[in-house]
């Protein structure tokens, strides 16, 4: 919903011109609620919000505004008007906002920004993309261990403007060595006792990741340890920048999206959903639709080996649909389970004896069950039908319509135990759980169901033996 | 995987009852890593290394514990021997664990600890989980507008211990109104001018949740505006406590894990998958395959009104599979991303008609090319069958065998659209989107499916006018 309360004010005091209104507005309210208040405006619009403001609280409120609109006003205004604002930015979101821009437009803007910042962003736009390198910052508090306690509040006083955060500030050596970790908690909690040294107070044990290493990896490192920020490091523990819990909840939003997709066998999107062109959504959903498609067919195949007997015996025809999804729908819930599991860390590979048994148990309970009301509907579907006499004939025994149950506790326990076992192969072979797709599994447990069902109907009924 | 690398030292050192070693280990590391080496070990020998360690860093390495190994050890060690470490814990933490614990042992544990966090322990229990009161602590640090930067921060420094977070403190009145925020960036910023006022310096705009907002719509803001911690309040703007970011991001996860159980229909579990007992999730995973079961029981309804047009036709039969899951699998692709994006923010209801327009494209070109496909190995199929010469005469013609493309474009368009649109209406209905599951979609669009395909099959099969 874009919240419109106080869109019309905006309006006029863009129509009058009135440049102190808008700069109080902008003064008054938390930079993400200016960014919230003004969704309603077009880039242009919104840059001469932006223009009233002072230089910093401009780039906070710019940086709250969704990117799609950034790379727009980015656009509008063209690299001259633009090239300060985005010298003002963080480093790690300006880097995300120059890759999103126009090719054109970045390479006119680079060359406007100040040298230091100019060097900085083309460092950064050299890491790969889902790297810690890619999500860092370089604004960072760097301290030296001699400094008292006094010193240090007052160094990063002096530099707060320019930092990310001021909550965790690093100890380094003279060649940038990470040496050691001080919060601004220690620094508060020191304030009493102002010529303690840095390097007696800080903490020496400093978890950390290295610049190359996966996104998800990092994000799941801040959130297992109630990290505000974590420093990156390279191989020889050089202190390169920090990642903010901010990055990291984006990251995990990014990853959970990306499972979600996955887990509907679609390819995961870059963009949202929304802002992917056609072309791009046709291929990325089009690619897994063929895969299973190729499934599908494997069915028809498996089914055309009955042709006949579905000619003599027709009922059996009517439960096909219920057969497999019956199964398909226990094994993504079991893939699911397990799979999330996985994830979170809940389940291990290790664990696989408990999840067969786990799986067995649902199979036989929730197939069972299933089989019960299957096999109650089925005699009435068999049964109700005769609107003519020489359907009467063909009405199946009691004894055969046992087929449905039998085939759906079989095919429902085939799915649980492929639902719960194949992720695990998955991540056995090193490969990402997730991209065993829920339907996936539903594709292997239909071929399977099929097999399943007129295995179990040549054993049952008459007319087939 | 079990951390094993400081194991045999940890079980030499309790072998030995090396208490000095075991306090150095403690002291020396991070307390979540301290929690993570310990994993091996058993509920009695963490307590045995957590009694060697001070009091305070013992509770913060106890609350790095996974959680079903706190209860055990609570449970182990018992009311008296624990209640000392209860009461050191964060006010939230405390409550979480102790509503996990017996009842037996929590009604024994409440009267040991000292008055002052039995009270907040009580008063915090009240709390309905799920809510933003369940979620916060009380530990936080209330100013009043009238002290200078300097004794601000000499008061914090006073009761750092005691806090949760001392990033952001409170500005309160008498009767703890809440007035204004003052983080420790400000003061450490401010920290050359120690004379300056807090009332002065606080910002007066803060953002602040309901003490019952759901927690779902507290990590969203929080996760919005980039905050480290946010202010809970009552109907009166009083100040009850603050939500921190490490909680934000465990709500986060626990939300993306109950949209992936919900789209798999499974009714999202409390406890993770290996912990749940086994007739809890058979009912969580039961109730949901049975209302799926239902709605493919609708299809065997519906195939029943065609069975005599199966025995004339029997090659129809092959592709009942590939048509129904071709829907299926649209369906929960759609589905899937339009859900992922309601939750995201990146789709909105009012979105409605781009979201039909690229579902019809969508339906239209992953239709199409599946149809093509579909054509090909359909013709193929249905001919290459003929062992025996009777059979040669059922083979339909090439116009014939066409049902299969036209059903499937049909199918698919179907299947997008509807996936794309139900979720909307469900949210436009007050309705959790997620509630739409994957299978859900499915079943609908089987349904579906099979009405398209036997009314094409009529149209355009000879047999069957």
């Amino acid at each position: 919903m874009i919240n419109t309360l106080y869109l019309p004010e905006l309006r006029e005091m863009l129509a009058e011109n009135d440049r102190t209104g808008l700069q109080e507005f902008c003064a008054a309210l938390h930079p993400a609620r200016v960014a919230e208040f003004m969704e309603g405006l077009d880039a242009g619009e919104m840059w001469q919000v932006l223009q009233a403001t002072e230089p910093d609280v401009r780039a906070d409120i710019f940086s709250f505004i969704e990117e799609a609109k950034q790379v727009e006003i980015v656009e509008t205004v063209g690299p001259e008007g633009i090239s300060r604002l985005i010298a003002d930015m963080p480093a790690d979101d300006r880097v995300d906002l120059l890759s999103e821009v126009d090719q054109d437009v970045m390479e006119q803007t680079l060359p406007l920004l100040p040298q230091d910042d100019r060097r900085e962003t083309l460092r950064l736009l050299g890491y790969e993309e889902g790297t810690a390198g890619a999500l860092m910052t370089t604004e960072v508090a760097r301290l030296s261990q001699t400094l008292t306690v006094h010193d240090a509040l007052e160094a990063i006083s002096r530099q707060a403007q320019d930092l990310e955060t001021v909550y965790y500030n690093y100890v380094v050596d003279e060649q940038d060595h990470l040496l050691g970790l001080v919060s601004a908690r220690d620094l508060v909690v020191n304030f009493t006792r102002p010529d303690t040294q840095i390097g007696d107070l800080m903490q020496r044990d400093v978890v950390t990741v290295l610049v190359t290493d996966d996104q998800e990896a990092v994000a799941e490192k801040v959130a297992n340890y109630n990290f505000i920020a974590i420093p990156v490091v390279d191989h020889h523990r050089k202190l390169l920048g920090i990642i903010t819990h901010d990055d990291v909840i984006d990251v995990l939003q990014e990853e959970a999206t990306e499972d979600a997709h996955r887990s509907a066998s679609v390819d995961p999107l870059e963009d949202g959903y929304l802002e992917t062109p056609w072309p791009e959504l046709a291929w990325k959903r089009g690619v897994w639709l063929m895969v299973l498609f190729v499934a599908a067919l494997l069915t028809a195949l498996a089914l055309r080996g009955y042709e006949e007997d579905f000619q003599k015996v027709t009922w059996l025809v009517l439960f096909i649909p219920l057969v497999i999804s019956s199964g398909g729908n226990t094994g993504s819930q079991s893939a699911t389970l397990v799979i999330r599991g996985l994830t979170t860390g809940d389940v291990r590979l290790s664990d696989w004896r408990r999840v067969i048994r786990k799986e067995l148990a649902m199979g036989l309970c929730l197939g069972g069950s299933l089989a019960l009301i299957g096999y109650a509907c089925a005699v009435m579907l068999t049964r109700g039908a005769p609107d003519d006499a020489e359907a009467a004939q063909s009405i199946p025994t009691v004894w055969e319509v046992a087929v449905v149950p039998v085939t759906l506790l079989l095919v429902v326990m085939c799915g649980t135990l492929t639902g719960g076992l194949l992720p695990l192969l998955f991540q056995r072979m090193g490969l990402d759980p997730a991209l065993m797709s829920n339907q996936f599994v539903a594709g292997v447990v239909d071929i399977a169901g099929i097999l399943i069902y007129m295995t179990v109907a040549m054993a049952m009924v008459a007319g087939l033996w």
